[in-house]
């Protein structure tokens, strides 16, 4: 049964492909599941409707049958155990990815999503320019200690997992920026995600979205 | 063959079983698994010896054998995945008990963390006073839908699961700003959790470690 997935009718981005309906679309990509794509505006995710799928109205949301779903790193979560792809099959490195996943979400985004309300929500505010180094540098603090245990490998542990999906769409928030080419290590790292085939057809498939929402198609 | 977690040696709160170390103690606490406790200090946390079990020189961590994880997320879903009490059996129901943990960590707990941030981190600048409402009603905001989706339930979705224990612990992080008291549902549904012996014990365990450290004991 072919899922189907929520993003927004308008991309906030423009079509870098920074939302997170993009890490639902590249794991969907990785493991050939094709899926459909409901597109909300964003006065219908804070209506009921969608507050039903998604207590936060928020996207991405995924339905599967009787199934429904939000918060990507869930939604990858369940792809991913459900597909080959994008978990190893040894108990200790899938929970290893798995532990991946979290780092991205709970101590890798949070910082790098402080950013963008510090420039986007408290941009105009008498504080911005004064703080915004601040809130820079707690994101570096993160970013040496990823670049360090990365190293020289090509991924976050072996092979290319659901835990490296996830940090690099994290860490491809910080692309505006500029902050990622502080770090080659991890500049280097994100370029390995987007040239990966699934990646790019997932970020043509929302792009296609925004274009098409712009009357160029 | 029993686990070995981290945990402050010497507790920020004072007792209060807000670090993430009590999320990992109250999950074992339920699925009744004994662990042993290495505690470390502020210092130790950024060695090298610490960093390789963390790479963000954080607690906890969990060692089982060959096993290293760290992300106090990751370490909770993997204790739920091999003991029963924290996941249901019925898949659907666990993928959204799975869910309910990513959202706890990705999107009720960043605006928490920034409030810790704005106060402790941030206090002392020219633009805490003005700043700090707005933080709160970013807080208030996710607890106002959080609190609508709960309405008049025990937990999140059916029996108690692992998503309730990660937004419960969560949510406790709010307990000294006293903002909990302006959501009841929430206040109420912590306080269940709260009552529970799993997580009466795990508390206890962790108070333990600070009054020994106070020379209490």
């Amino acid at each position: 049964m072919t899922p189907i997935i929520t993003a927004f009718e308008r991309s906030p981005d423009r079509g870098q492909g920074l939302a997170r309906d993009m890490r639902v679309r590249w794991a969907l990509e990785e493991v050939g599941q094709p899926c459909e794509v409901r597109l909300v505006s964003f006065e219908a995710m804070k209506q009921p409707a969608h507050l039903a799928l998604h207590p936060f109205g928020q996207i991405p949301t995924y339905e599967e049958g009787d199934l429904a779903l939000f918060e990507s790193g869930a939604i990858v979560l369940h792809i991913a155990e459900r597909h080959a792809g994008l978990l190893p099959d040894d108990a200790n490195a899938r929970a290893r990815a798995i532990a991946w996943m979290f780092a991205a979400l709970n101590t890798v985004e949070p910082p790098i999503l402080e950013l963008a309300i510090a420039k986007f929500v408290e941009g105009d505010k008498p504080w911005s320019e004064q703080r915004l180094p601040l809130v820079k540098d707690r994101i570096r603090n993160r970013l040496q200690q990823l670049s360090a245990r990365l190293g020289d490998a090509d991924w976050l542990d072996g092979a290319f997992s659901a835990g490296d999906l996830m940090m690099v769409h994290t860490l491809l928030r910080l692309k505006p920026s500029g902050m990622l080419g502080e770090f080659p290590t991890l500049a280097a790292y994100v370029a390995r995600g987007e040239a990966r085939p699934a990646y790019q057809r997932a970020f043509d498939a929302q792009l296609a979205v925004f274009s098409a929402a712009q009357g160029k198609l």
